[in-house]
């Protein structure tokens, strides 16, 4: 039996909807993860993410819960699930891509990478063999290979030797998360009707912008064999026309039959495009951080709550959102609570915009569902281009 | 008609329970009100006040208020129940105590206090009539006089002209006030079934650690004549038994038909005792303060989430509390929130901490109804003082 069931519903061009379900929880997608690095996702009770947001699965991250509060305790308490009390799905990175943007911290072996901890400067170690043991203890329902992740601009040469070991990292991380799995290192287990109750293991295609080089990473990954297949090392840098360009020739070309991942994208434009161009699933930490300070996503893209015209402004963030911070709370009550650093400021952008990345995938999944997705995105990306256009004319204006 | 309706339903000694009825809201006393300074309880979003916490009625800050958003922003939106989104009961003070706490910024005379701003070091003016404006402008169901808080341990002279400054700024906001209901400035303005719909305007007793002036500021505050009476200049660096002392001397002397407030007071031990000595009415900043640095209030006393001892434990802050955060997150979890400075730690610690002072104070009404109140307070404090002598104990023996 599979760790995962994965069924394709609905289609329209390249677009998708599916459903994926996992030993702990049903996920429809094309579906957005919001980020839950150190086991929380910021500012958001999980009872919110539970009850309003409805999300089915977050992320934690590897590189960070390494470090604190580190493997043991996690292993100990019984996994991250207990640990951190989300009962529904988890996804955990690998740690590669934290760990190589710790530049000057870090040194690149064929075997893996040793780097000092960027908290108290301390060596550490990762390797395939390694993140593979840590995510077993983690014991998430989706864990991922562990791979090099090189710069979005770099040249063919040293991509290609990147990718080369990215997919001998692949087949040893294929090689020891299976060896973890009938040794029962997953703390996360659990026994679900129709599925073998153990961790999925998904590959990740890199390349950086060489299509020819994304080509052959996705022919050794699905050479391997995995449970599902990402697109990593895209949003680092590189010019957007770009990374729709990797998309959209590397997505259709991913195994129909299991689910499509874009790591670490992007903003609700981005994951409409992506969808466009048949990807199923994402990650982003922008809801979150952007919550953080003061920005809100909305249908008409994005909202500085700085600003001081919402000093007075008894509006909601967006009048299109129906979750329960625009039911409640005025762009005037947000700006203020911004303005003097009190924290609810944070929680309330932030849970704003997970509903509404949340909602733009709800939306979209209904539109391929009726046929009507190519009229949706049209209509989702021209709010924002007017809104774009009409902004930029106002401060020409002036 | 009056704008409260208070009607004393139990007592026992000196302890009572009672029940105040505003325009917005039924409250039983003794009473615990969270404390949100700039229009929110520090990273605690105001559904959980409502539902899980069922908090009647909280605090709103005149003099942060005043600096921002500003009151012209609060009056235009219609107040602060509009401004904020809560709609049940609102206290604001009067703003003299965080003047009186601005010692070098500030220049007192007989009509009022000019100060400069601790945000941008502007020049600023309250006085009993501003304050009075102010807090119309914010709409609150109970308004607090404009009032000269002296230090905790000032002599006897000082304190004495100091209260006879209080009690004339007494009047003047007694006098202004009621202009201010008639011309109907009050923002919050509430039709109510038996109550005048408009505010209510509290008297504070002061008169530092000295009992004879205690008691002439309390005859003064009565013979003006106030539909609550706060006692003030507690709290503020003196002695515990000299607090407590004066509770004991003057609480039951103050009026038994109207509800008696110790302001910005204290611990859940300290609550406990001035039930036990006639209070009523009780604000502080320690739950939400504390919960921010780690602390945690349980019925043990306190417990500090940075304790390394805390890291694998997977046992709730207290088993004793039924509130949202022991039923689901262990020690263990907030720990490690905390060490990596993840805002949920303030979010989760501050929301149990609040829900441990409501709980006691459910809990001592509970007991003055039932006759137990003096068991119930033994018990309190016992509780707390053996896990003090336990601690000492094992440091001793270490």
């Amino acid at each position: 039996m599979k760790p995962l069931e994965w069924k394709v519903t609905a289609q329209e061009g390249n677009a998708r909807t599916g459903i994926l379900r996992t030993r702990r929880s049903v996920i429809e997608t094309p579906v957005f993860m919001p980020v839950g690095t150190q086991a929380t996702v910021k500012g958001v009770r999980f009872e919110w993410l539970e009850a309003e947001l409805d999300a089915r699965i977050i992320l934690g991250n590897t590189y960070h819960l390494f470090l604190r509060p580190g493997v043991d305790v996690i292993r100990e308490i019984g996994g991250l699930h207990k640990f951190s009390s989300w009962t529904r799905s988890l996804l955990t990175d690998s740690g590669g891509f934290q760990v190589f943007s710790l530049t000057d911290l870090r040194k690149l072996t064929e075997e893996g990478v040793e780097f000092r901890s960027h908290i108290d400067g301390s060596k550490k170690f990762l390797s395939p063999e390694v993140s593979m043991e840590i995510q077993a203890a983690l014991g998430a329902e989706i864990v991922m290979v562990f791979d090099e992740c090189p710069p979005g601009k770099a040249d063919f040469q040293t991509t290609r030797k990147s990718l080369e070991m990215t997919a001998r990292w692949a087949l040893r991380s294929r090689n020891r998360f299976d060896q973890l799995q009938n040794e029962k290192m997953d703390t996360g287990f659990l026994a679900a009707e129709n599925l073998s109750g153990r961790q999925s293991l998904f590959g990740i295609v890199q390349g950086a912008s060489h299509l020819d080089l994304r080509r052959e990473s996705l022919y050794k990954t699905v050479e391997i064999g995995f449970d599902g297949y990402a697109i990593g090392g895209l949003s680092v840098g590189e010019e957007k026309s770009v990374m729709y360009d990797v998309i959209e020739n590397i997505a259709p070309q991913m195994p129909e039959d299991a689910p499509r991942y874009l790591m670490g994208v992007g903003t609700p434009e981005d994951l409409i495009e992506a969808v466009y161009r048949g990807v199923d699933m994402f990650d982003c930490v922008i809801p979150t951080r952007n919550g953080r300070t003061g920005t809100a996503f909305v249908s008409s893209g994005k909202l500085n709550i700085r600003n001081t015209k919402f000093a007075r402004d008894t509006e909601p963030l967006d009048f299109a959102c129906s979750c329960s911070v625009c039911r409640r709370y005025s762009r005037a009550y947000l700006r203020h609570l911004y303005q003097t650093g009190e924290m609810l400021a944070a929680i309330l952008i932030s849970h704003h915009n997970l509903a509404f990345f949340l909602d733009t995938m709800w939306r979209a999944r209904e539109a391929i569902r009726g046929g009507v997705f190519e009229n949706f995105r049209r209509d989702f990306i021209g709010k924002i281009r007017d809104a774009e256009k009409e902004k930029s004319g106002a401060v020409r204006g002036e």
